[in-house]
């Protein structure tokens, strides 16, 4: 892609037009981050991809690490989204394989961000933001099963065994992109077995139909 | 403690004598990284806390992070040598839960280095070398499972079922770090619970008995 010329600091411009100028930013970093990771992103790589100036990027993120973050937590918001499936009725053991079909199409949509938040493995310069990004998604996901399941917030047990199972999930995810086995329906399936599996080991019977 | 005066570089010793010395300072990081997470120490806090220079410390240890990395190394052997437990005769689930009892019990001495580890959450200067650890960890402690038990190294769903529950178990350890509880025998019940489940789900039947 030709680098365009450089462009002057934009004029001031309604708060509404700046949010949508960030957000369509922050889509190009989704698919940005697809392909390459983040250390391997510069800012003239994502500022040319936008054909804007570094400039005018630096005016709508600090850094590159302000980008990042914000990329991350619009990835999780559309994750929680597009993984909230028809919230009326009851649910059933078919809405929530339907769910982690578009939990692990998500993950495989956004291999690299996926990995990178995943396997981490930090301690080193890891990133207080970028952890509490993960960890309230990781609690909103549980509110929600909690919530559609009519489950009690406060149980201990229940808690682990829920938050157990997005740790499987999320770790059996991670490996799936490296080796693409098994089978995904295979995968999913057994998602969906540990599952409740996990809640009869907590002591409760899932109220789930089968569609 | 008092520092100590500024030490000669070491007289030429023999390889065994630097190992062992090596191993002595990597020990006390094993003690100080309990209480201090990985950003807030200094190798001025470590070489104080070692009796020893500065400039002796980076003779075994070029910097830093080379220190930390070889911590975290010392301390995923440490895990897997104290969780190999009787490695002879028929496998059983209480000695599963004696297993799980002790990898708890790691997990809460080695508390600050745990979470950092698990925690991570990087993609912004997460270490390839601690997250290759952890994979290696990981690894071993899948292998361990396989062998003891007699199960295909090469079935892809059967991995993913092992693989997701050492997920559960570690972020269930987390939860409980931070939590402390449920009370700890009933967390190992249910990842004891969990692995018979997973094992099942993935078409197996563990081959363990009850003592």
């Amino acid at each position: 892609m030709a680098r365009p010329a450089r462009q002057p600091a934009p004029p001031a411009r309604s708060r509404l037009a700046v949010d949508a100028r960030r957000t369509q930013l922050l889509e190009l970093g989704l698919r940005l981050f697809v392909d390459v990771p983040y250390e391997e992103l510069s800012i003239d790589a994502i500022a040319r991809a936008a054909g804007i100036s570094k400039g005018l990027l630096y005016h709508y993120f600090p850094s590159k690490r302000d980008y990042y973050v914000e990329t991350v937590r619009l990835a999780a918001d559309r994750l929680l989204q597009e993984t909230e499936l028809a919230p009326e009725g009851a649910p059933s053991l078919d809405h929530l394989s339907a769910g982690l079909d578009v939990y692990l199409d998500f993950a495989l949509r956004h291999a690299s961000a996926y990995r990178a938040l995943m396997r981490g493995g930090g301690g080193i310069g890891s990133d207080p933001d970028i952890a509490a990004i993960v960890d309230d998604t990781r609690g909103a996901i549980l509110a929600r099963i909690r919530d559609r399941l009519g489950l009690a917030a406060d149980d201990a047990l229940l808690r682990a065994a829920l938050r157990g199972w997005i740790g499987f999930v999320e770790v059996t995810s991670l490996d799936w992109l490296d080796r693409r086995e098994p089978e995904r329906p295979v995968l999913r399936d057994l998602w969906v077995q540990v599952f409740v599996a996990s809640l009869l080991a907590a002591g409760f019977t899932p109220p789930l139909t089968d569609a």
